[in-house]
């Protein structure tokens, strides 16, 4: 039963929206209290929710709130009440606050977790999401889309959430456009602790998605300001804009493999945002631009090493007449009072020209549509070490107008360009990461057309009385990893370390029954004996299994046809050490299971044998680990090596992010030796990655239908170094891509063909 | 030398400026004395041109006005100050106006006549032409563009002028958005009088466009306002709207072989206009709508015949995914509103879809996106005579809603929709062709997303308390043909009927002198005699030229080779009637210049006999003739017959609009009998137009290589009807276009080869 209460809460609500009248609190503790007292509720209610969990609840929020007396669902506790199993919310009305939640252990039974719509008539308006946690709540199978926050409507606040570990298929957060009511939408996303989202192996794995393609050319005014963007990593766009007048201020993107992309749409402001890198990942990039007249002003640079798509400033050619789906041609873009500090190369124009693949692209592929009316002008450079080609033409950047940028690139010739100038300057720590520049202040910043319109610096000081070149006019310490300034206040993602325990198995033990009992990030010791498993071992944490000295502890493996002696779940992280695996030649040593893997395993195998299987590894369809790891291991009388080809439909997927064998000998596995595929032409991928050194392969491929020993179709960086192949009947030993990054040296090959390197592979097209 | 002085002008200055601060004149007299003055112009000043002829000047103003202060130029007496010759203005700078010059008998050395820009860096601001007349002012030839009023910049302002007779390539207005500078940019063309823009005869003859597809994404917030559109014939497209945020309200378009058009861009208001026809002509259209966003409210539509491309409300197909020059889908658009008088089939759903053409067509002109998210609401329909099919789905109108419209189909039965109900109401006259309903109070209107927004109707009244269907809620005349709101004060275009004037002529005076006396519409009789004329005779007026009796004076023409004996100069328009024309076999009966036709000639041949001619007709490139028209007259023993097909650059260009052939005799004419040529694909394009009718032709074509006899290839409208054709030794009397307007009917033809109709044509895409 409802019980109505005046409460403690009350005052506190009062406070926030600084509003004396009284309001009404109400407390729920099924979903069915919760959706009668919705359908009550008067603007100013207040609906709490009992702490606990809140099992398969999909909430219609459906009421109607006024302006300063919204109606609320809260958490009695925030952070006390925790949304499970199949579950969701959908707002429609007007003023409505979602308060306190804590998703987990589940997953939406729609497109989304939070939705700002119930239907096509009843949309959510002036809705706010806030001081929530989103966490791990993916759909079963990868290819099974949603997104966590999907917008509709207009003014819509999503703020001070906290949201992780996104890896299905979808962006975690899509503002949708289609249709009049959502245009103009002036959507708030501020404040929030995006946690990390590990790479999706694949497209559709933005963190932001803001329009699509089809509604490009909608006014959106969506606002994106105060986030902090840790490790988002799901694909090459972190933020996707692809509508028009969006802004992005002040968010900072830590360590984040991606860019913030103006994929489609136009006069997008991106103001005052921080990327900072680590000094080493090529994937953290920064800016990259398409289309017309936004302006990327303020913004810092730090320590960032990407290239291409993923440089600091990535300025992309465009497509002659581009379709609405494909890239148009950048223009009017201002790129002014930037600083860059120890990034590569970081101004890259005519990124994706494609030029050298026109045989095997479609026309509609080839970008020869070069920047127009661009201005780069007062942004500063400092480079600790010196920078040979600070700027990188991939096309003429003869439309691009450089004034008054400059730069301290330690006395290391560049290649000069009018208008970016040497000079000398020191830099001023102001906290880790961030750095100001001293002693440019004689240097006279260019007036552009409408620069009095960058008023203030990255700290917000005014630039109208002591303007000078660069992102920082004056200093002050931004913090800007203060976690307390981003997330729900109750919430913090940093975990207490812990020790590992020992767990010690004997062969008379249940084996299974002892992983069971481990905790995630535990350590099974094997004592020697005869070990004969007959049902496939569960792994679905993190766990590390070993044996106990020196000697291999052999597992005999006597499971069905088709079984696999590892099963890996989801979340499931087995480092094997020292073992050896052996099958009755039909079964598997390691699979992914079969469906329902809703999230990314991981496996690594250290001086183990594996014979006598039917795989040595078999990873199913929507199957993703980010690292799978093979050293000094030998594998040996197997039909199948290491599969990883299952994702045929070719939408640019694929099952690992690294696949590293070093050291290995393979012997007498007679078909998909390494099997390894991604399908779909996508430049914007940048994975698989297959590292294949210092190991051996004898006696392999003799069933290799294909002719090719290692498989490496669509993979972008691939490395075969120092390996040898000896008496293995195939017609080639790999067929590389040579445009991308696929690298073969100082191989020996004997009786087993050759590797071929093709510069362009053509590929099916995805759009 | 310069005058300064205080002038009764100051007074009427102030008024104008609601500001009481003296204002000084200055008096110029020639252009140098101009330049002096513009370059030490002050804020308030205003440069008062001499009364006179002006020629070959060309304006840099260049100045700084303040608000309230502007800076102008004026004529001494608005009206009598002409600019002639090569001649411009240039805007650079701010709150400038141009007030009161009368542009005619010249034409432009650059660009533009009048342009808001001098160079890059020079842009207009706030600035102001006013109170002007541009008149005929056309490049020397058809295919040198130019614009005669090109914008760029912000706030600039085109108000009170009347605008006339552009017949050379080039929309009369553009405005430009290509640059920052010229974004956002709140142009205003108000008031103004666009009078008569014959048919170009191709394409590029728009009135307004606003940007282009290049600019297409940019946002504009241009004002059409109040303007009068009066035969503005130029082309399909009226006003071309291609960038975002455009208005256009309460304009008329008054029987103007044309539409409005949303090209390119989105999110256009077009509310309040009239678009009114004669009931008959199916060239003068309504509006067109492309791409997403539009609200098309408060229209009212009277007396429009068009169909298809051209019908009152068409709503086109777009190309999927379509490039950025080609046609985007419609969504979100909303039709509410608005009033149909008497319009047949007003609402066309899916137009151009060419689905009928694709095996000759390329995939990306297959407009296969049906309009989505469409909405029609509280539309009224009136048919005297009902119409059967008040709504035409060319591709299925699937995405698009009906609601609250209603019709009075006078109890005609139509294919019913859900959204469209049929009632009884009657209609009130307001004005010569305009009608508001009574007797439809009792249809409550729909209220779709953002409805109140159309907060008053047509004529301004709200509909807050008092709202019905359609576009008036109460009537008011709205004097919409009343010329003195539109254009110059002290400009009309009326003309005064006046008397032809007979001229007789003899066979011993000079024909020439004879001509050159006569004033344009005079009439030119030929006594009895023998003519022998030995060099071409100019025409450059509007004459009339004929026997004296019925008996057909004989000119024999002995001019020299490749002359004509009729030379058809721009603004020649010749009727000849009951004369003989008989050459030496080398020479033209009739030609239009090889060069410099700036604008149109015209020509109408009626009971006469032309022979021995090399050309019975020529007309040369870049020549246009609105008609051309031969009727009771015999063309015989001719090396060539009618030859009009030198515009084979195929841009869409043609040399006449109406070429009529009725009842004549073609009697050995060896080639190009009938040589009528359109070429390049471009399916707005509706001309030219062939009637042949009851005809003959005997013995010809012997020497024509293609082997057709009638060649009318890229001709869009061609009837071939009750003619004979006789030993005519073709392959083929006549190669006909199915898909478009080609028609034959009852012809007599003897070996003579045939006609055939090939239902596609192949044609070099324009695009």
């Amino acid at each position: 039963m409802k019980k109505f209460f005046v409460h403690v809460f009350i005052g506190v609500f009062i406070v926030s929206c600084n509003n004396d009248s009284v309001k009404s609190g109400v407390f729920v503790e099924n979903i069915s209290e919760l959706e009668a007292s919705i359908n009550n509720a008067k603007p100013g209610n207040v609906i709490f929710l009992k702490n606990g969990i809140w099992k398969n609840v999909q909430i219609k929020f459906k009421a109607e709130g006024v302006e300063n007396n919204p109606i609320t669902i809260k958490a009695e506790t925030p952070g006390k009440v925790f949304i499970e199993g199949v579950s969701n919310v959908k707002f429609g009305g007007k003023y409505l606050i979602i308060d306190g939640l804590h998703f987990r252990n589940g997953y939406s039974p729609s497109d989304a977790v939070i939705e700002f719509k119930i239907d096509k008539k009843t949309i959510g308006n002036h809705c706010t999401v806030t001081n929530c946690v989103i966490e791990d709540f993916n759909k079963m199978s990868r290819d099974d889309a949603d997104r966590w926050i999907q917008f509709w409507g207009r003014h819509n606040t999503l703020k001070n959430c906290y949201i992780k570990g996104k890896t299905n298929r979808g962006p975690t957060i899509r503002i949708d456009l289609k249709g009049n009511e959502h245009i103009n939408n002036y959507h708030q996303i501020v404040n929030n602790h995006f946690g990390p989202r590990p790479p999706k192996g694949g497209a559709s794995g933005e963190t932001i998605q803001i329009g699509d393609s089809y509604s490009s050319m909608s006014p959106s005014y969506t606002m994106v300001a105060n986030n902090l963007f840790e490790e988002c990593n799901g694909e090459v766009e972190i933020i996707s804009s692809k509508t028009n007048f969006n802004e992005f201020r002040n968010n900072v993107f830590y360590k984040s493999e991606g860019s913030l992309v103006t994929r489609h749409g136009n006069y997008c402001t991106i103001d005052g945002n921080y990327f900072i890198g680590d000094g080493k990942n090529e994937n953290i990039g920064g800016i990259r631009i398409i289309n017309t007249g936004h302006w990327v002003t303020n913004n810092y640079f730090y320590n960032l090493k990407g290239k291409s798509f993923r440089s600091p400033l990535a300025v992309m050619n465009g497509i002659p007449k581009s379709p609405l789906n494909r890239y148009n041609q950048v223009t009017d873009v201002v790129v002014a009072y930037n600083t860059y500090i120890n990034c590569d190369a970081p101004w890259q124009f005519g990124v994706g020209q494609n030029l050298d693949q026109k045989n095997v692209l479609p026309p509609s592929e080839i970008r020869s549509s070069r920047p127009l009316r661009t201005l780069v002008a007062n942004n500063l450079l400092y480079n600790e070490v010196g920078d040979k080609s600070p700027i990188v033409e991939h096309d003429q950047a003869d439309g691009v107008t450089f004034k008054s940028n400059i730069i301290n690139n330690k006395n290391v010739e560049f290649v000069s360009y009018k208008g970016l100038e040497p000079k000398v300057f020191g830099l001023n720590k102001v906290s880790d990461h961030v750095f100001g520049a001293t002693g440019i202040n004689d240097v006279e910043p260019y007036q552009g057309f409408e620069f009095e319109k960058i008023s203030n610096d990255l700290f917000g000081n005014s630039r109208k009385n002591n303007n000078i070149i660069g992102a920082i006019v004056s200093i002050k310490d931004p913090n800007i990893l203060d976690k307390t300034k981003y997330g729900p206040s109750w919430y913090s993602d940093e975990v207490e370390a812990k020790e590992p325990k020992t767990i010690k198995v004997s062969a008379k033990d249940s084996f299974q029954s002892k992983i069971d009992e481990a905790n995630s990030g535990d350590i099974i010791i094997l004592n020697q004996g005869k070990y004969l498993i007959t049902k496939p071992l569960v792994i679905n944490k993190r766990l590390t299994i070993k044996s106990s000295n020196k000697t291999k502890t052999v597992l005999y493996y006597a499971g069905e046809e088709n079984s696999s002696l590892f099963q890996l779940h989801p979340k499931g992280f087995l480092a094997l050490e020292n073992v050896y695996l052996k099958g009755t030649t039909t079964q598997q040593a390691f699979a992914s299971l079969k469906e329902n893997m809703y999230t990314h395993f991981g496996l690594s195998v250290t001086n183990c044998e594996i014979s006598d299987f039917d795989f040595a590894l078999k990873v199913y369809k929507q199957s993703f680990a980010e690292r799978i790891t093979f050293k000094n291991t030998s594998i040996s009388n197997c039909e199948n090596g290491l599969e990883l080809s299952e994702e045929t439909n070719d939408k640019g997927d694929y099952n690992t992010e690294y696949l590293t064998i070093n050291s290995c000998q393979f012997t007498n596995v007679k078909q998909n030796v390494i099997d390894y595929y991604r399908g779909g032409y996508d430049e914007s991928t940048i994975g698989g990655n297959l590292i294949l050194t210092n190991s051996s392969f004898i006696n392999c491929g003799a069933k290799e239908q294909n002719g090719i020993l290692i498989n490496t179709r669509g993979i972008v960086n691939v490395d075969i170094s120092n390996n040898t192949f000896k008496n293995n009947p195939v017609k080639l030993v790999a067929l590389l891509w040579g445009a991308k990054n696929n690298y073969h040296v100082n191989n020996t090959i004997s009786n087993s063909g050759k590797i071929l390197v093709e510069e362009h592979l053509k590929l099916k097209l995805m759009y």
